[in-house]
């Protein structure tokens, strides 16, 4: 059932990095147009220097407002997560910020397509999981569970392909959501 | 034809600022989810000072390779650039970045909907322009015009009505624009 290769492995290459390089295997191919987003900085000081690039001397990491990733894919509007995790059997929910959960929510109400791509890093194994899912898990947190077994993201989830190019093929997975629903 | 109040005016508030109040009243009012992304910064330096926030002492701006508004309305994938100008009876075509319309046209090709929002700040009028046109100017450019007359923007584009919510009411010119498709 999960399928991967010895190129997707921890070669010191973040999971961003490998969705990012799927991104730009997915744009050249014209099969999608998916960026991640620029991590948000409050800028507070920036140094012109006298011929040459300015610099900006203070800043502050803010917390984003959004998911990481959007774009169009078939002329849907795509949006999701990238988490990660070493935790062996479970997922815990305190990796979600409750505004990111209110994006979700509200791409979901104009009918975008939101997910969250799931990586079990010593497992090796990413599941595509239906932002809806994550949704309802998190508003229950307080009466429920804490953190997500894995066999819950294995039956709720669908599993991602790992390879060569793409490295993480996430809309084979998405595909198979979609053909399903 | 051109609708405007006196809401909408020079108080030191940029073209962009009004367009995220904009889709803030969008968002909360749950027209639209659409979101400026952020400014690209490589950060080359962190500091992390004991006990307080992480301090990012050297970043270097980075341009943009996509536009700087995307999102999903109705179910369609949005995309655009806000751009403006002082002159007053033309836009110079140099205020676009080869990237930019790259993206624009990756974004077509996936059937997403991008256009430009155009603000003659003189004017004070605000034009929404089909992507399309201006694909065709900037790959025309070296041709052809090297800025494109005010006339021929508002021929091909939709006005956009300004007002006190929402300031720029540019979903209302989209939804015109969408009708007429
Ligand atoms: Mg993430
Ligand atoms: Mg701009």
């Amino acid at each position: 059932d999960y399928k991967k290769d010895d190129s997707f492995s921890n070669r010191g290459m973040s999971f961003e990095d490998d969705i990012q390089e799927s991104n730009e295997y997915y744009r050249v191919h014209e099969k999608a147009v998916i960026h991640k987003k620029p991590t948000p900085l409050q800028i507070v000081n920036v140094h012109y220097p006298h011929r040459s690039a300015a610099v900006v001397t203070e800043a502050y990491f803010q917390k984003p407002s959004t998911t990481d990733f959007n774009g169009v894919y078939k002329g849907l509007y795509i949006d999701f997560e990238a988490k990660e995790t070493r935790n062996k059997t479970s997922f815990p929910l305190k990796n979600f910020h409750a505004h990111q959960i209110e994006h979700m929510k509200s791409v979901l109400s104009q009918q975008g397509i939101v997910f969250v791509l799931l990586h079990f890093r010593i497992h090796q194994e990413i599941y595509l999981v239906p932002g809806s899912c994550f949704i309802e898990w998190f508003d229950n947190k307080d009466q429920a569970r804490k953190s997500i077994p894995k066999k819950e993201i294995e039956k709720n989830g669908i599993p991602v392909s790992t390879g060569y190019l793409p490295k993480i093929d996430y809309l084979a997975a998405l595909d198979k959501w979609l053909h399903n629903q």
